[in-house]
């Protein structure tokens, strides 16, 4: 494994695993620091490569592919957790990775995410238990009590893989979900939901953003809205925590759910980027795009205050034929990811709002 | 030529003459709208082109390739003001040009140039006079009056080109000048220099930020500061007549020099996004590339109010050398160019400021 380098020099070649909207915006910032991106990923022309210097279109189980692609990058990121293990590590043996292969580890798999965030970083979680079969998920909602959740220990996105079970039917009515690696989580009756968006750098320092409240809807995230109010700095302190123990680079989203009490749990976290911290771009201040590309590149993290009160809203599915009004307001900033077909549920762009104090 | 669509589509091909850092910026700007950017020029893997979805290399002077080249586009636009006329206009023919073509031909050439100012736009300009040989010139200086300025009427910037005439002896030092036609122009006692940066879109809203204070140093600019003090709105009236009666699409910068006595007189202009505007980057409101793009797209223009008073400073050759102040300071965002080679008096970045109110 090459040594990271005290900074990574001017012009250098950031490579990125994965191709979509937030490696088309971690492109778009490495640029506005003079880097080049070349970009890894399945299929030719995606949101990423239109802004990049430079793609290669390969399988990530192709692994001379992954090869030949970090011997061509000064450093290498990812900006999707489900990079296969043997890529990661790949990239990793043939150039500098950042995060490392460990982060992507714990966040591929629930299980392993929420055993090592209990047990070694020792930040609170929801209880949780494997699941392999309807017999062992019954076994275990009953100990566990209802409602809880069951979900599969690997690949679910917005609320994909995963049902509310209020009831022993309702497992059997999932029981499509138990063909693969599950757990059943506690059922967590937050006040809200919020998250942090943090990054450690190569060259020692860290930094956080105020707390995030997001809104989810249909499992999709809506809006985000920072600073939030009652922002005591605890949840900062519980993912620097995590990353710490991850021995983590660059910048990683946390989410929490809050209790009536006001403390906190973690929900997951995701090793990259992450959507709830989209309204960064807008803040004026070092947005978490650029963050991320100075962490990893070594180069001082820079000004994470924002100057402003944002709120994000996605753009999902047909949102994206309705802009003119967007567009005229003020205030209002509007970020497409270059995708050509609105399908439902997908992701099209994002507005930022600056709003009143 | 093609009629101007009520409103460019989402996704649309920009084509971009010219591949610098005002078409990086462009590109980066047209990307966050979603758009997808081609940058015709003639060396492979510049400034533009390593932001951009593709890009064609050849000469302006390949009308063939112009022609395939905008064909491929849904629009064209152009980053520098010395693309040939012929290219221009092919382009013109095969796709949308904004700005114009004549917006162009009035730019390029300084009789042409100041004769539209002062006759069409009916805008005040400095006396001149073309002259062609050291036996005019002599002529002309006596007539106007020294100190004046001889400058070659095309292909001059950064002070390159021109040279101030104090005396008759001046005209021979300079009288490589004159193997190219030259202007002769009277000698401007200024207090101040400011520009406007403007726009006026496809779609018949024009806009424009707060007037602006440039400070050059060896004949580039060094400091670009805004809102300036004592704006009274005059120079952005003036810039607009301008652009009326060049009937132009798109942003363009207006350099003036101010008078003791406050009044402004145009010194030139650059059809195109534009150095002084740079700050807009970071103030908090649409800035001057996406103003650019959604101008030609016929977009709504969006809003040109900063938020914050801002000054750019130019990074010139060996400045981009020393970085990390800039980086770890509060308040101020690094723009780089990805130019690998930093040659004294080349432009590789800028840093904007945000100045206490």
């Amino acid at each position: 494994m090459a040594a990271q380098p005290k900074a990574l020099p001017q012009n250098a070649v950031i490579g990125i695993l994965g191709g979509g909207q937030l490696g088309r915006m971690l492109a778009l910032a490495a640029a506005r620091l003079g880097f080049r991106c070349h970009i890894y990923c399945p299929e030719a022309g995606g949101p990423a490569a239109q802004v990049a210097d430079r793609e290669t279109n390969a399988p990530y189980e192709d692994l001379d592919a992954i090869h030949t692609f970090a011997k061509a990058c000064d450093i290498v990121t990812y900006e999707f957790e489900n990079v296969p293990a043997m890529a990661a590590k790949t990239a990793g043996n043939a150039s500098i990775l950042h995060p490392n292969g460990r982060a992507l580890d714990v966040a591929q798999d629930r299980i392993t995410e929420k055993t090592f965030i209990r047990d070694q970083a020792r930040v609170p979680v929801a209880p949780f238990q494997p699941v392999d079969s309807v017999f062992d998920a019954r076994r275990a909602a009953r100990h566990m009590g209802m409602p809880c959740v069951l979900k599969t220990r690997r690949f679910g996105y917005d609320g994909k893989g995963q049902a509310i079970i209020r009831s022993e039917a309702d497992i059997d009515a999932a029981a499509d979900l138990l063909d693969q690696p599950c757990i059943l989580e506690g059922f967590v009756d937050f006040t809200r939901e919020v998250s942090v968006i943090a990054a450690r750098g190569a060259n020692g320092q860290s930094a956080a953003y105020p707390l995030i409240e997001n809104v989810h809807e249909n499992h999709i995230l809506a809006t985000s809205t920072a600073p939030a109010l009652r922002d005591t700095g605890a949840a900062q302190t519980l993912a620097l925590k995590i990353m710490e123990a991850l021995d983590y680079i660059g910048v990683m989203g946390t989410e929490f759910f809050e209790l009536p009490d006001g403390s906190l749990i973690v929900n997951e976290i995701a090793p990259r980027v992450h959507n709830s911290g989209h309204w960064t771009q807008d803040a004026g201040c070092v947005d978490q795009f650029e963050l991320h590309i100075r962490a990893i590149a070594g180069w001082p993290l820079g000004d994470t205050t924002p100057r402003f009160k944002m709120q994000m809203h996605n753009l999902i599915g047909d949102d994206v034929n309705n802009l003119g009004t967007i567009l005229a307001e003020t205030n209002a900033s509007l970020h497409l990811y270059g995708k050509s077909e609105a399908r439902p549920g997908r992701k099209m762009g994002h507005v930022n709002r600056k709003l009143p104090h």
